[in-house]
């Protein structure tokens, strides 16, 4: 179990961490911080893991910054941990073997808008509002939602995706470059701009999704879209999740290039009655968005309201008006807070996998009756056009047995999500979290994972014990 | 220049090759083929390079045949040259230490289709349109096409793309999963088949276009996608390449998805009516194609036609009717051949590269200079939606000369790609023919790929000397 394991690992901070802390102090002055809430809030996150501080943290302001913290880390063997804004959910900042916390929030600059290419590019602190902010002018807009305010650079580095993904990819398809500094302090540029390229190992791909592990990304080239002309946004009562999934599935076969398909189980849709006063019908729901033209938006809401209606669907409520657009949005995006408010209180642990659509409805009936069967209270929301799904537990955390429970259930909801040919996550990394489940996922594809981060990281500073157990 | 360095390069061949022969012989029976016609088919390709062949080939039948050629090849150090239908485009079946040259033609099953989750699972050996062909009843299709009747095998190790990319993306996006049969002998899967994950390293995308150095690929998990109810393919005629480019731009900014937009200049035109005896208007035209309901590919025809008259362009000439398109499209597919009519008796060496589609304009304008100064025929084709174009070179093989001017405009035309922030190569990969210019366009990332290299195939076994020089 994760965070048995967790506890359970050394925890034997290196022995030049000091030195490092030193070093850094005299190279970056008032930009690193040694005090304990500073270093608390570094390591803290939305998770039920252990918090494990950093010794210090550097608040970078450049690329030269980072470099010039990467060659003293190394020079004394010192772990770094990249910090973006903290929102990740599986330990990802903690520092289970001290080091530095890397802050890379100030970075936060729009280095580019190339309009007629679609792309932009962006240094790691930029957050995922602060750039389309930044875009509002253009007609252009960056669709990866993982509902947080992330950092680019934290989304990129866990190959962040939400409720866009299904028309718009997740970050492994949305990064067209990153610029990084490796262990050994060289600064490397992984592709040029052209949208697409075979000039050798995809190392784009390679840094995306590798939690820090590899490098820290100090700009990313991205992706930029038009934004709609039109866009149309619904909900539709379904009497089953079932029934629901299978209007999903005929939805993505049909080929309507659905932009948003978000399911809401019974109990999602009764918290977000309880928490915004609203009348919604309790039953599995599924809220949809279409991008296009006035009249293709008009076109994809008719025939996907037919699919519903043949699987025994409600009416599709739909609007293309911004205002009903956001009310409607806002009863998804608060579910967060919504579920906190079923059990007042308790913390909200949000867990995700994800399985071939085909097995969803299996996965999300299985992991419903194994909440139940456990007494625990785990609204379920997907992004269900890509077989992806969320059980936010609201666990008493001073509960140890409910601990335990808890964990059990997500080391066999992991499990069932792979049986199903699926994975442990869909979107949230591994971290410290779901290093556990790698191998019955990925058998030895993991070693060979492990030879890379020693070729790469031979030290291993960077970003120790994630991914991978220490 | 990349002839010039083959050339120079010693082949040595491996000490433990006569060995692993023998070895082959005892295991394979009548599958090791020693035969000189055989050796030499497998290594020659449609490039300028000199034939560089095996010393055998062996046709595998199954992934065990893969692992017992990589275990016999391993333990006498030999090299393995994976080989699907030889279609790829820089020298990359050559085997220039010699070894073995492993066939996977035969791997041609179709293992799966999963038509509810929209993938299937193949052999190596499948070919694009062998799959096709097999998807015929399902209302489903695999969109890569990179104008030959490649193995999806060799596609994915090439990360291919080619016309329908501009929407549906390249093998890149196209690939879920990857079985492949690494150095040390041992059988990876790479991800389960879940649309999307974020567990751990993007390991299949590090295997897509890694181009045989890193593993030997035995199955591949590939997405599908619904056939649509309507298609229109049309074509447009343009004052100027620019305007064409312009029009590109818009059509994609303006969110119009379209499928395919191909450009062929005033010479591919010329070649085209000269080759069919068709009466197309002689400038750079546009061929592109929609995709979706019949109301949707009207639209989206319509605002094209549109964006094509503001940029000066003719009507476009467009049909939904299948002998129609067929018509058209056999237009850009016997390129090939219109080219080599151009100039009887030559040979025709096709190149890419791509850029970011702002400065896709300068690049085939100053690309048509060169090749106008320095008196080489190389009618351009692109697919113009992602900033990638083809010159088809039209030589005299029997003109060192000729070849050696021909060979310095490639080194010119990857450099002012490279120069404009495009890659040396788009969608032909490196194999030998652009090993030299990719540190001019990735700098020390190159490195990293070799550290990665090593890592996994620390022998140096697997197909040496493609990508990285020997």
């Amino acid at each position: 179990m994760a965070l048995r394991d967790i506890l359970a690992e050394k925890r034997a901070p290196r022995a030049g961490t000091s030195a490092a802390v030193a070093s850094l102090r005299e190279a970056f002055g008032e930009r690193i911080v040694t005090g304990e809430d500073v270093r608390r809030a570094h390591a803290h996150t939305m998770t039920y893991l252990p918090t494990q501080s950093p010794d210090a943290v550097v608040f970078a302001q450049t690329e030269e910054d980072v470099q010039r913290v990467v060659a003293i880390c190394a020079a004394n063997d010192t772990p770094i941990i990249p910090f973006g804004i903290g929102s990740s959910l599986e330990g990802h900042v903690n520092a289970p073997l001290g080091g530095i916390s890397l802050d890379l929030s100030r970075m936060d600059k729009v280095l580019a808008i190339n309009a007629e290419d679609l792309d932009c590019v962006v240094e790691p602190g930029v957050t995922r509002e602060a750039l389309n902010a930044h875009l509002r002018d253009t007609g252009l807009f960056f669709p990866i939602d993982p509902g947080a305010n992330a950092s680019l650079g934290g989304m990129a580095s866990t190959r962040a995706s939400g409720t866009n993904a299904v028309r718009y990819g997740t970050m492994r398809d949305n990064v067209i470059a990153v610029t990084a500094v490796m262990a050994d302090g060289r600064i490397i540029r992984t592709a040029r701009r052209a949208k697409k390229t075979s000039a050798g190992y995809d190392m784009t791909r390679l840094l995306v999704g590798s939690e820090g592990t590899l490098g820290i990304i100090t700009k990313l080239n991205l992706k930029l879209y038009g934004i709609p002309e039109a866009i149309l946004s619904g909900v539709c009562p379904f009497p089953s999740v079932r029934d629901a999934v299978n209007t999903v599935i005929q939805t993505v076969q049909t080929g309507i290039p659905v932009a948003r398909i978000e399911l809401l189980d019974a109990q999602s849709m009764e918290a977000a009655n309880a928490y915004a006063k609203l009348d919604l019908k309790p039953q599995p729901s599924l809220f949809v968005e279409f991008h296009g033209s006035p009249a293709s938006v008009a076109e994809q809401a008719e025939t996907f309201g037919m699919l519903a209606e043949e699987n025994g669907g409600g009416a599709l409520e739909a609007s293309t008006r911004p205002e009903e657009r956001s009310k409607l949005w806002k009863v998804r995006h608060d579910m967060y807070w919504a579920s906190v408010a079923l059990r007042p209180g308790c913390r909200a642990i949000a867990t995700d996998v994800c399985v071939p659509v085909s097995r969803l409805a299996d996965c999300i009936g299985e992991t419903q009756a194994d909440l139940e069967a456990n007494g625990l209270i785990g609204p379920i929301i997907g992004h269900v056009g890509d077989g992806n799904f969320h059980v936010t537990l609201l666990l008493d955390m001073e509960d140890t047995r409910e601990i335990d429970a808890a964990e059990a259930f997500m080391a066999r909801l992991a499990a069932r999500a792979v049986d199903m040919d699926g994975t442990c996550t869909g979107e949230h990394g591994v971290g410290q979290g779901k290093r556990g489940y790698l191998s019955a996922e990925l058998g030895d594809t993991v070693d060979f994972m492990r030879a890379i981060k020693h070729a790469l990281d031979p030290k291993g500073i960077m970003n120790p014990g994630k991914i991978f157990m220490l």
